[in-house]
């Protein structure tokens, strides 16, 4: 059941489609404090909190501060407060269990444990937000309920599922070419090259450089032949530059951010001083959307929107304010006290979050506070590109994903994880954050797999790539001046080629469960908590994953590590696909288990009567037969059945009707249509 | 055996004590190329590499590069470098098995499978290093004959492993009587209370603050009454100011480095304006222990010395410079290349290696390059002190650690691991140096408990206490502007009272395997790999160490865990002592096991046929009864012996001889002296 509790006026954030009648009791669980814009409430020793999506530390989230306050962040560490998204939902689970969810477009805290071990507090920044209080016979059940009433995951085109190879550093057509030669040459399947920001004209949005690149279309179509594609960025500012017709446009319409006196609000991001999209504005969110249209018209099928917390370096205004202030320390002997407040004064010249106070949208008419709406700007920008794939490509789906997001925004794109590093517990944190983002309806997610900052090692490369052939999104990509890391600057091929390759033998299963999952509200990831809920050990297991409905994956996140151990909350059946093309299969206990794994290995675990459907492989998504698959199989005393569901991989308007077919699994593991 | 290989004309260190004749044979194992100043090796891929003490990563060193490069480095990420010290020992462990100590002053970086992940390159800066190879029977032979080559380790009074109460923000006699106060009256355990920078007036080494601190003589014998010792901070830099009589001395004598054209080297630090002593002239290094005694007359018995890699916040000339180069950034429409050209400008001020090569030492008459010996200086500052204290202090020991070390100040001091940070990680990386450490002749040492950095939280400060319980070190430390973390912040005042008192019970134990270690060349700390090479399993496991002779740890490490998987080498005997007073014993056969721990619970394994000789405890080491022991045993079917250490813990002339105990444990676990 779904309680909705209003304070005050909520500027609309769009996030709820169908919203219930207001309820007119006190909110439950939690003491209300308007003055202190808190709610409160005791958590037992035993509780657990799931949720808020893209986040640091646990799959359980108790102990710890998060802020929603969409930031660029390239530091995701464990003191790390904010990331680029604002996911307010959440699932308590112990004495009481229920989900809440804030609606709220503003800066939010959850404080779960962190001051006191025994509370967890939520503050808003003024007290308008409609707050859901969802009850319901289990976890699941409750993030049911929840992703019903915000509405359906979006779901990319299918080629979208290959491997992508990515980095900031492809700076012209030849290097693209390059990456693709590679791979193709050493017979490994990609199915997609992403373009940082170096492929445009002067970092200007729906340019392309013209020497650099000089003719996309035709480099596009080339590409897809070997069945590639490109995949642009897109970055939220827009270049202020006189000529530049995006700019131009924007200005003499008014589509852009504007300062307190109603000027257009100018900040400094990669192409130098820039103007931000008004994509609040219904009018402007439409005009904006209309843009991509310039890459669409050169056979562009899939676009990832960056920068869009949004992102500001600096304003020209608080730069000179800055180099005046620090200018006055010239000729002193410094104290310490005097040389740190001048660094400090340095150090919030950029990034500054004062900035977002600094300007303003135009919401119907009204001028809102940017910092007011904070949260909403990465997913209205991304909702600007989704609404117009609605309309400029009406039947095929297109790719979409965003780095920042709020929620509402996971029915029009998806998003990845963010700049992450190339550390070890980047590729766990990349496993915690599956389930909390699937809560809050991003079904197409993945991290930079290797860590985009930082420098890599093969094998931290490998076994990432271990757990990345089990995301929806799985992409390679590494930032300027790191180590490169496509999987061709290493030793081992045979090691990378068989890793890889096991992302297209699993596709069926993954896109089957996917496609279901996001029709059906359903989770793709689960924590075992989730599936096991009266397992006590299973709710505290923080490094597997359920994964659909038949499978556990377990990857290894250590290095040096050549296995693992492993819970298996009921009887399972371990395959483990070696390098040289052999593969184990083993039938484990419930319980705890330590799983040999090579560094090469691929593992992972099938529920007791249950099949995976597999393909026998591919070099890109359209070699995958997804129409003639084969099982492997747990037959362990009973019948089963699986619901296997296929499509063209493009068609916008995806249903299980008409898409489903039934196998069926004998006691004795043979399997056959039913 | 020992081999020792000269490469050109080493600066001496004073680290090797004996040096055996030098080996004219060629280096094995290694590639030498001379040009490119590299030693390398393949290494096999179950080759495993243990050492370098204190650096990131895993007790398997293996897949990452280490610099040895002392740096107050606040940073302690996956992608870290280099940390305050330089610990230049290694062994390496599979089809080869041999230790490498490089005995050389400058910087030296190990590719250890980084680069290339089946090979291991060590690289100098200049060709002048002295290299030994050493060959064993076993790891523990070779770091055994490594630790005899190099000297005995430090081994303070045994006051110094009570626990104690730090933190960089108590700034007057009131803050430090109200830390004592408050686990006096919570009937907590409490041996010391360090004092950070605060205490002295304007952080000018070897005074104090008069107004803050009126009477420190009085305050340490009050203090000492109630069983606490203070421990005074000194820094490595001296203030720039007239009429200070250290700096007036030091100058006048020639003490501190300098400047190419010889006149004295001036950096900031915390002081502001500062000189730096020239530890590595011996009549200097006398001097500056010298100053010790200005505090020793005080009734002082304990320093931590810091700052001493050594830090510089910067020079004046690299001010003015940099302030002068931003200045001309004023007023100009910045594009984005020159912005992040003047942020390059800017961070290259603070912190910069370069000035390393600014300023000069004089040895024994020679003027020699800082970068050139950078990594002695952190040594020779300590053992500055060190070498005073044997002649101001002849008979009592006086408790000394250092953040910056080379090996050869083990001789001297213990070591602390830095500026850590409030991170689960973190007591992670603490348990994991220990063993590396102790290798390196660290055996006095530990971790800031709860973290440093960062603002820490309820159960990272229990969980991380429930590891430091069992470190010699044993201080909980926080830094200005972090929560504060001092226990009694907290809520579970029973938990924390209990998992403290667990030291004072164990110090029998710890304090007995401790001194035998240094007096024997044994480590403390050891790696499962060390002790059961021929287990597989074994020999991968990152979260456990072997304590002593009969004890292995495994601490929780994970925020919400309530147990966590142990392996274990054979078969042993878990003790869980709950805070409620009880305690369980449970015999688990070799294998893995899911042990339970709640979050005040401490665990500790026992061997088979061994015995652990505790107290029954004490609010500080004088009250613990070293001299009436009990013993937590586990009799197992065979009779052990068990050869206690004991002493005054103060006279520091330490021996074996009249003073180990021999007790005996017969088949049914009766324990008598033999």
């Amino acid at each position: 059941m779904i309680r909705r509790y209003v304070f005050g006026h909520m500027i609309e954030t769009d996030t709820v489609q169908v919203k219930p009648a207001v309820s007119e009791d006190r909110i439950p669980y939690f003491a209300v404090d308007v003055e202190k814009m808190t709610f409160t409430m005791p958590l037992g020793p035993d509780d657990r909190v799931y949720g808020l999506g893209e986040n640091v530390r646990g799959i359980n989230k108790r102990g710890w501060i998060y802020r929603s306050c969409a930031t660029d962040q390239p530091y995701h560490q464990e003191d790390t407060l904010q990331m680029y998204s604002a996911h307010n939902f959440l699932v308590v689970e112990g004495a009481n269990r229920f989900g809440l969810f804030v609606d709220y477009p503003g800066i939010v805290t959850f404080d779960i444990a962190y001051t006191d071990i025994n509370t967890m507090q939520i503050r808003l920044s003024d007290f308008n937000a409609d707050i859901y209080v969802i009850t319901g016979d289990s976890i699941l059940d409750i993030v049911r309920q929840f992703r019903q009433m915000i509405g359906q995951s979006y779901i990319p085109p299918r080629w979208a599922m290959g491997f992508g190879q990515s980095r900031w550093g492809y700076v012209t057509e030849s290097d693209v070419r390059n990456v693709v030669r590679r791979y193709r040459e050493l017979g490994m399947p990609l199915d997609s090259v992403y373009l940082d920001i170096d492929y445009m004209d002067h970092y200007k949005d729906f340019t392309v450089d013209k020497e650099r690149f000089p003719d996309l279309a035709k480099l596009s179509a080339e590409l897809k032949e070997q069945g590639i594609h490109l995949v642009p960025i897109i970055d939220a500012a827009v270049k202020l530059e006189d000529g530049y017709s995006v700019c131009d446009e924007g200005l003499e319409k008014g589509y852009f951010c504007t300062r307190e006196d109603g000027e257009p609000f100018v900040g400094a991001v990669w192409p130098g001083l820039s103007l931000f999209p008004d994509v609040l504005s219904a009018e402007a969110r439409a005009w904006f959307g209309n843009q991509y249209r310039a890459l669409l018209d050169q056979g562009i099928e899939g676009f990832w929107n960056d920068m869009n917390e949004p992102a500001i370096f600096y304003t020209e205004e608080r730069l000179e304010d800055t180099l005046e202030k620090v200018s006055e320390y010239r000729g002193k002997k410094l104290d310490l006290q005097s040389f740190w407040k001048m660094m400090g004064i340095w150090n919030s010249m950029h990034h500054s979050p004062g900035t977002y106070r600094e300007f303003y949208h135009n919401i119907d008419g009204k001028r809102v506070c940017h910092e007011t709406v904070h949260n909403l700007y990465g997913y209205n920008m991304t909702r600007a590109a989704g609404e117009a794939f609605g309309r400029l490509s009406p039947d095929k789906r297109i790719l979409l994903f965003s780095r920042s997001s709020c929620i509402g925004m996971h029915r029009y794109g998806g998003t990845w994880m963010g700049d992450n590093r190339s550390w070890w517990s980047h590729l766990l944190l990349n496993l915690k954050m599956l389930p909390s983002l699937n809560m809050c309806g991003f079904l197409f997610t993945g991290a930079d797999i290797g860590g985009f900052n930082n420098d890599t090692t093969e094998d931290l490369v490998m076994r990432w790539t271990e757990l990345g052939i089990f995301t929806p999104l799985m992409r390679n990509h590494s930032a300027l001046r790191t180590r490169e890391q496509e999987v061709y600057q290493f030793t081992d091929m045979d090691g990378f080629r068989h890793v890889l390759s096991m992302r297209y033998v699993l596709l069926p299963y993954i896109y089957s469960e996917w496609v279901k999952a996001a029709l059906c509200d359903e989770m793709l990831f689960r924590p075992l908590a989730f599936d096991y809920p009266e397992d006590e050990r299973a709710v505290r297991i923080e490094d597997q994953l359920m994964l659909g409905d038949g499978m556990m994956i377990a990857p290894v996140y250590e290095q040096n590590a050549v296995g693992r151990m492993v819970y298996l909350p009921e009887r399972m059946k371990l395959f483990t696909f070696h390098k040289d093309g052999t593969r184990d299969e083993v039938v484990l206990e419930k319980g705890d288990h330590y799983v040999p794994c090579a560094l090469t290995d691929v593992i992972f675990f099938v529920r007791s009567n249950h099949m995976i459907p597999v393909s026998s492989g591919g070099h890109c998504v359209a070699e995958v037969d997804f129409d003639h698959v084969q099982f492997l199989t747990f037959p362990d005393g009973g019948s089963s059945e699986y619901e296997y569901y296929t499509d063209d991989g493009l068609t916008r308007d995806v249903k299980l009707d008409g898409h489903i077919t039934k196998y069926r699994m004998d006691a004795a593991g043979a399997v056959c249509t039913a």
